[in-house]
């Protein structure tokens, strides 16, 4: 790649390193940078910088925030009564997105995963529960974990320490996507539905 | 997207403005930045800077470097007599990679493009004329713009202007792609294949 002098394909190679992007997207964002206004790419460069010094950890639910407390834990409208704990911000975002929960959240910046070393202790567990025994006013805990291997995992061994606090603990359930064809839904979330199954 | 904060929704924004990011890739992006350490968000914003500012282009072929001459034109191996007309530098990149082409490139950043407003003035083409009248070694011009109607206006135009220079004006061959299935090739390639079909 070094056709181009040594500071175009050291862009591309960073670019490279972003998750998701290949060889090619790499060099075509590079050009894209390459081509525009400088103010364009001191923007970008700028905004790089800036989240990364300036953008902390929401002391209450851990979801990135450029305060102490994230606008979700700061809102005024929010029912403090009911935690959601979910892996990643952008599950949190997911969920935002449905305008229909109004709870707070706990992001765990994770899931157990033994196969790539991740255990309990690289999780926010030990605040979670800090903020638990803290806070009395929370009385459910919504498992909200990803529906794979890991997230299983780790909404299980959350459930069994939630149990000797004595909080209401429930998990979203699995089932039928909607809108998707039951014909292509494989047979254990179609075995999740039907236990999972409600009087109509 | 608000409820990251200013810092972290501004990021991906800046993300999303790149060619071929969404919004879910540009989220990913940032939260990667974010995740990695510090020193990872400073190469990639110093790289971006640093390609704006130290890259310029070739004063020969406008391939883009980090000197007045391009690794290319400036290398003793290449042969002299023979440009290559592209219109980007990936597509001299493209070239590059067959390891067989050992001319020169001339590269025109762009297409005659009536609909985007890009016309002969907007591409490298005065100076590609500049180059043939000054270069007294070059005798044969390769136009490898892009197969499609951008392209091929582009290559007509150059033709009829390099007619005037007596040079030796020669365009990439259209054809069947090595590897397809006739079946599946459209049937403006197929007859071209035909019409340019060489004795074996």
């Amino acid at each position: 790649m070094n056709i181009y002098g040594a500071s175009v394909s050291r862009l591309i190679e960073e670019f490279a390193k972003l998750p998701g992007v290949g060889a090619k997207s790499a060099s075509r964002m590079a050009f894209y940078v390459l081509n525009s206004p400088k103010e364009r790419a001191e923007a970008l460069a700028n905004a790089i910088l800036n989240a990364k010094n300036s953008s902390k950890y929401c002391k209450f639910c851990y979801n990135l925030a450029d305060t102490d407390i994230c606008r979700i834990c700061a809102g005024s409208k929010r029912d403090n009564s009911t935690i959601m704990v979910v892996e990643s911000p952008q599950d949190m975002a997911a969920y935002e997105k449905t305008k229909e929960y109004s709870g707070l959240y706990h992001i765990l910046h994770g899931a157990i995963s033994p196969m790539d070393g991740v255990g309990p202790a690289d999780l926010r567990i030990k605040e979670l529960l800090e903020r638990l025994q803290r806070d009395e006013s929370i009385n459910e805990v919504i498992l909200a974990t990803n529906p794979n291997i890991e997230g299983e995992a780790t909404a299980m061994y959350l459930a069994k320490l939630l149990k000797t606090l004595e909080i209401k603990t429930t998990r979203i359930a699995h089932g039928v996507p909607v809108g998707s064809d039951l014909e292509h839904v494989d047979s254990v979330t179609l075995l999740r539905a039907l236990q999972g199954r409600i009087p109509v």
